[in-house]
């Protein structure tokens, strides 16, 4: 990171529920620091279930553990296989084990400490363990920092359908630390630079200038700690601002989709694997941003702006040769934002604000996919 | 039924929670008319996943499926294995298998016809396809219309404890039809008694008296319409009560519990076979009664009129010898009741009114539950 701020940037963003208010706050070096948040929220002393995955939990495990025994906390570990796939009941149902075997009561705080994969399940976990415990998310990937940890939703995948099962659960907190970033891998970086995008796209004109005034956005060593901190805050500001207006997804949370719908197909027919959340997302970002140029919802220009500062974050915008376009049209039918069988599409009108498009014309939809086949 | 009300009583008990009310229908021949409350809660028309077991479904599917049809609504089914043994994460996750294949979108039901094992894996099911979609309850046995259908608590057994997964979500409608009791093997009849009894000896003295005052209670069939109507309205009526004070169980709702933290051990070390639900409640009101009077909060005599009228109920006041005193002691530590290793009990003090004691000494628990061995 850059040595331009000496004294590293911090941040709170709060999502605004009226239910259950909560904070997000954002500070180099948070990690170590858990234990203030956790008194801040009232949580010192409890028991605590720290989920994680191998790789996480090598880096950064002991660190998490040591904050939460500062905050006399009672630690139990479970660390769940890394992956997509993963992403199951099955897994789910070895953090109950773990959970009974801890005898974890009602006052017990479920940590998650990973990417969105970990902060799904943990967050699922925890919506239905003894109908329902706290949560504390720790996002370590860009993705989950901007996007996964907050707003509740929580879930697994059914081996035919992402995210299918799954409940709202508001996290008590989250706490982002953007120094963890260092150890992500560089193509993780840049899935989450498709979520950052996103926000700009559909909410935020400010956020999408400066990324397009930025040199590089594929590798975080040459994104310097004020972006860095600028992306950060925009975007979980943006998504706090969001899911604030519509916690459970009548209708405004619809936005957050966008590029979502053809990136969902992508990645189911891919198995979750040649392509990960964030390069398919950008996929749909590129396909619906031409499906709303096609229907005249917007210009061309602003399209071409889109796709290269995708290009940029080194993200594909193209579906891979490999799938059947007419698979991606049939796995859209199958999707669950399918209302009475029409597909609904998020597409731009500005840089900044996005429309809900309920019945797009099957033929558009089509030309769309078969425009965007290709390499890379 | 007796032939003296040639009318059949009808009646709505409302659940008033703020964020979601709803009504308890109770009225015989309800179930060929579920279509004008599917009708009242704006449900006509939906996609429908009923479940049910082979027996429930048996007596009343077709029916149940006539007047869904009626109400233009588009029916699948789900037929899981009958018993508390099959109130699994894996059953839940058959009701997932249809969901998908039946393309169930976030508009759809889910309907139990059944008793409270379907009721809460329905429930369950429900709230958490496509992070909760509607539920209706349509209860067959008697615990199921007095207890288990009503209030939101939802979920599944751990193999290695009850309910201990799960979710809090409010029906949209509860249809009691008391003429299907008539199906009920008489042994789940009385089990259903425990849990009226219990509304007697909590809330509601004039229940209580007129359970008293019956000749028996232990078969349906020398039950007249008017007692068992009265016995429908005011359980449901003191569930819907206390829910609405407390719907996530933060105090009031423990009364519900009355029985159940000793019934809970004596389900689980029995491994939900030998002993069903209502007859460890019935056990466990008895134990925790002779508690509430050693502990000199309750008078014996009292204690004594509600031992009566559980063995009129034909149900069993004794911990069966095969289990052994301390396996009970240790099985209530790991109960999820428990706050910071204590033992929580709910303890009567007049017949329509209980207090919650939550350090109980372990000896006097320890001496109650030796004098509750036996057999019967
Ligand atoms: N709940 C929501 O609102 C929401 C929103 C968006 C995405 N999601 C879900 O999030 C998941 C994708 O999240 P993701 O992209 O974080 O995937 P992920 O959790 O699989 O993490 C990506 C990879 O990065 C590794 N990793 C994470 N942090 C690291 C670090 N600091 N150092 C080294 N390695 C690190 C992980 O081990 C993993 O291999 C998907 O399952 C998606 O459905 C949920
Ligand atoms: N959610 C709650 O608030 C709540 C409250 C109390 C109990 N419960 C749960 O409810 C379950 C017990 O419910 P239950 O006693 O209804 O058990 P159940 O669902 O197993 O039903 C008992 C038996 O009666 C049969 N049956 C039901 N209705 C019938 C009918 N009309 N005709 C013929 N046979 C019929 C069933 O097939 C079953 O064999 C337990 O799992 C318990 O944990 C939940
Ligand atoms: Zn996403
Ligand atoms: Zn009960």
């Amino acid at each position: 990171m850059s040595d331009l701020s000496p004294v590293p940037a911090s941040a709170v963003v709060r999502v605004d529920l009226p239910q259950q208010p909560y904070s997000i706050a954002i500070a180099a070096g948070l990690l170590d620091r858990l234990s203030v948040q956790f008194q801040d929220v009232g949580l010192t002393g409890k028991q605590v279930l720290l989920v994680s995955n191998p790789v996480v939990f090598k880096h950064y495990g002991d660190r998490a553990i040591a904050a939460l025994e500062a905050a006399n906390c009672k630690v139990t570990t479970a660390i769940l296989p890394a992956g997509e796939r993963y992403k199951t009941l099955r897994s789910v149902s070895k953090l109950y084990d773990v959970a009974l075997k801890a005898r974890l009561e009602r006052s017990a705080v479920f940590l998650a400490l990973g990417g969105g994969v970990i902060g799904d399940m943990t967050g699922f976990a925890a919506a239905t363990w003894l109908r329902g415990v706290r949560v504390v998310q720790v996002p370590t990937s860009l993705l989950a920092m901007v996007d996964a940890a907050i707003g509740g939703k929580t879930g697994v995948n059914h081996p035919r359908g992402k995210n299918l099962i799954g409940a709202f659960h508001q996290p008590s907190a989250v706490a982002i630390d953007p120094d963890v970033l260092r150890t992500l891998p560089a193509r993780e970086w840049r899935a989450g630079m498709a979520e950052v995008i996103k926000y700009g796209i559909i909410w935020d004109r400010e956020l999408f200038e400066r990324l397009e005034a930025a040199e590089r956005l594929d590798r975080l060593r040459d994104v310097d700690a004020d972006l860095l901190h600028h992306i950060l805050t925009h975007s979980c500001r943006a998504k706090a601002e969001v899911v604030a207006k519509d916690e459970r997804e009548g209708g405004l949370r619809a936005i957050l989709n966008y590029g979502h719908t053809i990136g969902h197909a992508v990645e189911s027919l891919t198995g979750y694997r040649s392509v990960n959340h964030g390069e398919a997302v950008a996929i749909g970002m590129v396909a619906a941003g031409r499906l709303a140029v096609k229907l005249e919802l917007w210009n061309a220009e602003d399209c071409d702006r889109q796709t290269r500062s995708i290009e940029k974050a080194g993200l594909p915008t193209h579906i891979p040769l490999a799938l059947d376009p007419d698979e991606i049209l049939a796995a859209l039918q199958a999707d669950k934002k399918v209302k009475a069988g029409k597909v609904r599409f998020i597409l731009p009108q500005h840089i900044g604000a996005v429309t809900i498009a309920d019945s797009v014309p099957r033929d558009r939809l089509r030309e769309v996919i078969l425009g965007a086949m290709g390499n890379g």
